[in-house]
């Protein structure tokens, strides 16, 4: 990163979910380091300022297309998808960070939520208690004893491994590219290589992978088939790690059961077959928005972090690879 | 206990949930000291072999009521309610356990899936997924940085404070009746007498009481008022612990909110109003019943232990003191 030549950068701000709060220490950041900075609850509302927005902190791709003289775009989301792809950024100098880490929190607490919900018949306990009926035989199961592997060791990963190791699975498995073990967290780490070794002995697995040419349908048919009778599937990362049909037959049919959080065409189409599959839990891509206090302030001082960085010329610490995807 | 005076001791086994290798497990150890076991699944079908009944493994009064020569019952559940109370017992010299410590972990989930459920909106996700929209943008709440008491720190307490632990609370404080830290897995523990001094300072509040004369009515609208706005009630011990109808005000004008899985009279009558009531969660006495594996595992392993201490003359493990009710 070079340092910025105009003394007076520009920054424009289109995140709705902030409060004021977030929005005075932004302002006092941009002042302590001579920057102008407006702020946008929608992106059309911000179009017209793009011109000479030196910085966007901000989370479409119409923001990066529509400011020539950009040089950084900060995105409040974790994923990047949208900013993939050729010609998605007007300026060829701009970089991109995205707020990977702060979401861990709100996802771990979705997933151990999610997998509660499904190994204790929540679905079908909510719909008991909707007739005002007094059932309560339905044969449950437990975190406790189960073997588990988490697809994906990064922020979400490793938040959710300190939460249900405390629950006492049998085993606590992770997968990723290299194979290392962050923090120890896990009892062992596998190289995606070589899933197709884990998945047998996977009771619940707990999938939060980006959605990137790498991982499309990592999920498909042929793996699905690995898991044993009765494999729960856990995916709050994106929809298009699993091969959706591959998966409803076998939810259908009763060999698996999923929560799903995410999906490969979102919103899911009013149409889809999925919303009244059984053994299926569906949230609405909730894991892990802006909805909670923690994140937005992980958000903002993420990219008060990189602010400094910028202002001082250091490299941004939150720096996404695009042709990685993360 | 008085070592038995008869060489063979008849038990009597009422429990449907029991499966082959738990009757076969009881068997074995019945052999091994000379005794007689015969299987029901109901108590009707117990009842006219219960005339010699020296030991009775089942939950029910009827039980007890019609065993003249019962010198020990178990009950598989963790409260004993039913067994409070003159004239319960034919016999004068039958002793009771219980099987507390066999719940802890099924219930201690349970605590921790409604307190996310009720912080990330699932009764009202629920319905927008029902209705098959994609709208995700309700605040949400977390348990990391809440102050959780928890009142009671028996086994359920205690299961629930390691698992809550890991979600990184601001502070994870006990109540019960001795002050004591049990495990050291408190932050501070408050005495009962205290509970109003704790109140005030409770986000999320997780009641495992069971239900007694000195319980009854502990959280009543004096006591309810003291809790800060906001706050969310988990009750998973007895329901006579809350004055539902001091509650239910406060429920509906969003005050507080909870998620009760006992009520003052169960089941829930159809008519209730708490059915419909908004910021409230039902669900139907799941926590703590026989439907999970590890739970009836323990059960049994706890009874054998005990059987072992009768047929030694030893004094039983898991003995209750009807008179305190636990």
């Amino acid at each position: 990163m070079r340092k910025a030549e105009f003394m007076s950068k520009s920054i424009i701000v289109a995140i709705s979910a902030l409060e004021e709060r977030h929005r005075q220490a932004i302002r006092e950041a941009a002042d302590r380091h001579g920057c102008t900075v407006r702020f946008f609850n929608t992106d059309a509302e911000a179009l017209p300022f793009l011109a000479d927005a030196e910085i966007v902190f901000g989370q479409s791709a119409a923001l990066a297309k529509n400011a020539p003289a950009l040089r950084w775009l900060c995105t409040p989301s974790a994923g990047v998808n949208q900013f993939m792809g050729d010609h998605v950024f007007a300026s060829p100098d701009a970089v991109l960070t995205n707020s990977s880490g702060a979401y861990g929190v709100t996802i771990a607490e979705h997933i151990v939520m999610l997998t509660l919900e499904a190994l204790r018949r929540q679905k079908e306990y909510s719909a008991i208690v909707a007739r005002r009926e007094w059932k309560r035989d339905l044969p449950v199961r437990s975190i406790r004893d189960s073997r588990i592997t988490l697809l994906g060791t990064g922020d979400i990963g490793r938040e959710a491994a300190i939460r249900l190791r405390a629950f006492g699975p049998a085993c606590l498995r992770g997968v990723n590219r290299s194979g290392s073990n962050p923090g120890g967290l896990f009892d062992e780490v596998a190289k995606q290589e070589n899933l197709a070794q884990v998945l047998p002995e996977t009771d619940i697995l707990i999938a939060s992978l980006p959605g990137t040419a790498e991982t499309f349908h990592m999920l498909d048919a042929e793996r699905l088939a690995l898991l044993p009778d009765g494999a729960l599937i856990v995916n709050v990362g994106r929809g298009t790690v699993i091969d959706e049909r591959a998966l409803e037959p076998q939810l259908r049919s009763g060999r698996l059961c999923a929560a799903l959080d995410v999906f490969e065409q979102e919103p899911l189409p009013q149409d889809s077959t999925l919303w009244d599959c059984p053994n299926l839990l569906i949230t609405p891509h909730t894991a892990g928005n802006m909805t909670l206090a923690y994140t937005r302030d992980r958000i903002v001082a993420m990219f008060l972090e990189d602010l400094e960085n910028y202002c001082a010329g250091k490299p941004l610490a939150h720096r996404v690879d695009l042709k990685r995807g993360y």
